[in-house]
């Protein structure tokens, strides 16, 4: 083993000995190693040019193999990338040239408990796949990134995601009771489970949530459910500038619980009536899409005030409906965007957060980031929780637009740390946000996070190379 | 400082010297050092027999108090309590022989911020000040201890403190996004802000929240706020069986979304009944008292429908009214179930919990222990939330009942674990429960626990004989 730890730590990775012996612990079927077939497991959605090439790919069917794979990492000093569906953007899962990646995409058991109003998941198990488990006994699980449909529950919980509801269901952190995290020395620790109070002892469930992969391996989670809200009603009001719109999220915000509110710039609604025309008003300097799932009448009534607000704001359009169906064309428009800038040419995807009355601030600031640096930057946002999704459009074949976007992605973190805000509301630090990071957080909250992560990982085999 | 040092370690405490040190970098005005002035700082309300004196109290004002303290601790090698109002049940803020006490009753501060519909607060502001001033713009601090008139908001965070609502509206972990914590060395951290969202680094937030002063002082907060809910309509039935009114309350609570769901026993009835008459049902073997603020027609439709489930399961009496101040008189009743039983003689109080499914069993399981050990444990419960307070009421001045009662105490927690449960559900472990812990969580658990107070308080200064 002495030679192969020589080896990790000289970064070639772990040697054939070495490699032979993991096979031997959870099963040569469960692991790839030809590079071919490692080449999928290699990138998440950040699609960083740099990532390295894997000693293997364990493709886990349970958390015993995942426990036998850390303990060898321990004992070899192999680094380990956790990995769920792939769908981050952040570079989290990016593999590291000889480390280990270890694949939950095979463990996606889904167990619905009515009484506890709860559900029992693994981590493979896509978001989509909970919340029709949970549907199937009409009850809601209700974080729902954008991309719901492909990502996975473990990634989710690895990035505490977020999504269109929080401004009224709160994020991933909110709905998780329990936890299964494997840590580096293989250790399998089972926190909390279907108890919506516990506070016996320190809140370490709280901690994994949202450390992406730093500080352990993920291998199943208890989630809270709630009843499934009534159908919504929707409000679309266009208005002649971003800062009118924003003004009326704030107003709503205060008085209203809104189930989403949903803003697209102008740059937004034209990329996305040119993917497919829906007759959205091209000229509009925003467009606002919030809902209610208030029960029975106060549904209809509390878009009714929304609308009065959008009023008093200067709405240009305005447009309620009861009808699900119709309210859903509006939404569709919203989730048109990404496939829509994805036909534009390469993008950098942002996803700075500000507190909600700097909305208008930070949407004017990208404005002049995008003209000073002649890139295009259409946005949408959450806007009921400040949460935004600047994107940066370039031609990478064009060495300067290429500079000037990685400029501008760098600009848009340090004009919403300037405002207050955070260089990530959703998505996660990764690879890709890690150096900007310290500038957020101060030395102090870094000193603390470094320190707690040595605690846990105390050879730095988890995830190296991200957040940290 | 060295001869200091070597008195602390000796538990002795610090030195003339090293309080004079102290005197001078706090300011000598707001330190007490006088036994009968700091005999109000010793005790909270588990009224711990061997608290100890500590060698000062600062009754801060500021947080560069509280930075200087935690420096002169670190320096002088001297433990630090932290305290809010002392309204603790478990004993977290009971007064350590030569330690410093920092009580944080003067920092009471709270300023709410409307547009980011958030509330700016200092640790000693009592939870009942942080709602009212929300009140004052239309907006609500959900969690609601029963304590929530003379307990600290700092406290509430030291505990994640629970409630009644939790059952719809979730823990007060769920609601703090900012927090400024002062560590032992004296480094003042600023986590998270106004935002929503924000998933950049560690969720250091979450950990501190909940870890009852081991990690550090809690100087201020940013807690989130939500729009008043409407008044509540309200449901009260009789049953002749705990199980009976246990059983409707999983199935009310798999389909409905109650604001209240509180149970109260035989025993805990005619409590209340013997001190207040208010026409309770005194053969009733439980009471149950649900409420539904959901806006509009809905409140009363799913009080109704609350209703139906219990008639199906055999509930003896049903009453339910639309009108707030009727439904507040049987609020009261339960309110009352404490001080009714303040008057019965010493007590002890438990906060176990379970799945609520469970929730009959345990009910059960505690009348068991208490016929068979020969002492009275009437039972409230947060029945929505299967967080249960049963009561152990003894004759102190009774060796055999106080033995019979500590061993009540024991068995009840032991049982709790037994079926899945926890040993706290909202009160904290403090140093009451600190024996149970490991029973609950296991060594692997109390391993990290114990790896991360090391990473953050090297020196044991913090809160030492608590939680860990």
């Amino acid at each position: 083993m002495v030679e192969v730890a020589v080896d990790a730590a000289a970064g070639h990775g772990p040697g054939r000995l070495a490699l032979a012996d993991l096979a031997a612990s959870v099963g040569a079927g469960d692991l790839l190693t030809d590079p071919a077939a490692m080449e999928a497991y290699r990138r998440d959605w950040a699609k960083d040019p740099d990532v390295g090439m894997p000693c293997a790919v364990l493709r886990a069917r349970s958390p015993e193999q995942v426990v036998e794979a850390m303990r060898w990492a321990t004992r070899t000093r192999t680094p380990v990338v956790p990995r769920g569906a792939g769908s981050g953007l952040s570079g989290g899962s990016s593999a590291v040239a000889g480390a280990l990646t270890i694949s939950l995409d095979r463990m996606r058991a889904v167990e619905v408990d009515v009484a506890t109003r709860t559900a029992r998941v693994e981590p493979g198990a896509l978001n989509v796949e909970v919340k029709r488990a949970a549907a199937g006994h009409g009850l809601w699980y209700p974080p729902d990134p954008s991309s719901f449909e492909i990502c996975s529950i473990g990634g989710n919980l690895a990035t505490n995601a977020g999504g269109l509801c929080c401004v009224k269901y709160g994020v991933t952190t909110d709905y998780v009771l329990g936890l299964d995290v494997v840590l580096a020395d293989g250790r399998l620790l089972r926190l909390g489970g279907p108890r919506v109070k516990d506070v016996a002892g320190l809140s370490l469930l709280k901690l994994f949530v949202g450390s992406e992969g730093t500080l352990g391996v993920i291998t199943g989670a208890t989630l809270r459910l709630v009843p499934a809200p009534p159908p919504a009603a929707t409000l679309v009001a266009s208005f002649a500038s971003v800062a009118d719109a924003a003004h009326s999220v704030v107003v709503i915000g205060a008085s209203l619980r809104a189930s989403m509110m949903e803003l697209m710039d102008n740059a937004a609604i034209n990329a996305v009536e040119d993917l497919r025309p829906m007759g959205l008003d091209r000229s509009a300097g925003a467009l606002l899409i919030a809902q209610s799932d208030a029960p029975g009448e106060a549904r209809a009534s509390e878009v009714e005030a929304m609308a009065r607000v959008c009023e008093r704001h200067d709405a240009i359009e305005l447009f309620t409906t009861d009808d699900p169906e119709e309210g859903e064309l509006f939404c569709a428009a919203r989730r048109a965007f990404f496939p829509a800038m994805e036909r534009r040419g390469s993008l950098l995807l942002e996803d700075v957060g500000v507190p909600v009355p700097v909305l208008p601030g930070l949407l004017e600031g990208i404005a002049r980031i995008a003209a000073r640096l002649e890139v295009d930057i259409p946005v949408v946002a959450h806007a009921g929780d400040g949460n935004t999704h600047p994107i940066i459009v370039y031609d990478a074949s064009d060495q300067v637009a290429t500079d000037h976007a990685r400029l501008a992605f760098g600009e848009v973190m340090a004009l919403a740390i300037s405002l207050g805000g955070t260089i990530t509301g959703e998505h996660g630090v990764g690879r890709l946000k890690k150096t900007a990071l310290p500038a957020q957080l101060g030395e102090d909250v870094m000193d603390v996070s470094r320190a707690i992560k040595a605690a846990l990982d105390p050879l730095g085999l988890l995830n190296p190379g991200a957040v940290l």
